[in-house]
């Protein structure tokens, strides 16, 4: 809520509240040490209750003027391999490689559930899911990128409207270029 | 949000959402300066769904561990006619007197119904409304002041729990202060 974009400002959530409800679920161990009311651990409807709680927020900035759009990048199993080992072998991606990504991998059933139970509740006409194929990276791009171009044709923006006073304001720069006489020394 | 206490805090919010539904229902006007989407401000159910909003929102804050209580205290209209009187006879009250108060009394009536309306769609049993009727300052203290009492009686908060070593150093200070050691120069 306090990294939500202002008016007329657009917004990028690289990871977000969503976590709440997909790497918390999958590790327990987080949600318990995340100082919530024991009766809250205890709600079988838990995750039911937070995807609610974020369709709730969704609904809410959306009625306000806020456009959202959801993006779920899926990487195969085969291919995730693929990029890892070539952090391990190619000296220039050593950087980005984490034993931690590899770890996680182990976890890639429970994920796999998590993530579709979070999509199936949290896809709504206001604020939709796009689950995109990320094997190849430029499919990815041109699929992300149509969605948001879509978005925004949507909104039905316009230049800001000028006053009459910047009208002629206008009109008398137009006269002065006209002759010329910004070009004098 | 922005301004909500962190775990283990109290926050105190004199006015808050709550305007959304009250001030701005009265004077439609600041509505349509507020730069929300042309559709909400033909939207019936506006009103309706900002309460929904907002109980949505304490319905999240309540589960997650935030104890809510809201306080509306009831000034009569004559005892605002007297109070309003005070600020303008007395000179040292005169620093609290605001013409536009006394312009805001002229819309009681619709306050009333706002408020009526607003208290009737918020008040719920995790984030109840308590009415107090404030023409009297010692009693709207007693009340509010026992309403807390009890919220925070029902917390049940204990004291930190101290580790073994803390015992262990607890008791080493508790010889020292025995034997008169720290009474030394």
């Amino acid at each position: 809520m306090k990294a939500l974009p202002e008016r007329g400002r657009i917004g990028i959530f690289n990871r977000s509240y969503y976590e709440e409800v997909v790497v918390v679920r999958v590790h327990r161990e987080l949600l318990d040490r995340q100082k919530v009311p024991r009766a809250l651990l205890e709600t079988k409807s838990l995750w039911k209750d937070r995807c609610k709680d974020i369709r709730n927020v969704e609904s809410y900035l959306s009625r306000n003027g806020t456009l959202i759009r959801k993006f779920f990048l899926h990487v195969s199993r085969k291919e995730q391999e693929r990029r890892f080992r070539e952090r391990l072998e190619r000296p220039e991606k050593n950087w980005k490689f984490s034993s931690a990504d590899l770890k996680e991998r182990q976890y890639w059933r429970q994920y796999h559930d998590a993530y579709e139970d979070m999509i199936r509740r949290t896809a709504t006409p206001e604020a939709p899911w796009y689950v995109v194929p990320a094997d190849h990276k430029w499919f990815t791009r041109v699929v992300v990128a149509a969605a948001i171009v879509d978005g925004l044709a949507g909104l039905d923006l316009e230049y800001p409207r000028i006053s009459k006073a910047q009208s002629k304001a206008i009109a008398r720069a137009t006269r002065l270029l006209g002759r010329g006489r910004d070009m004098q020394p």
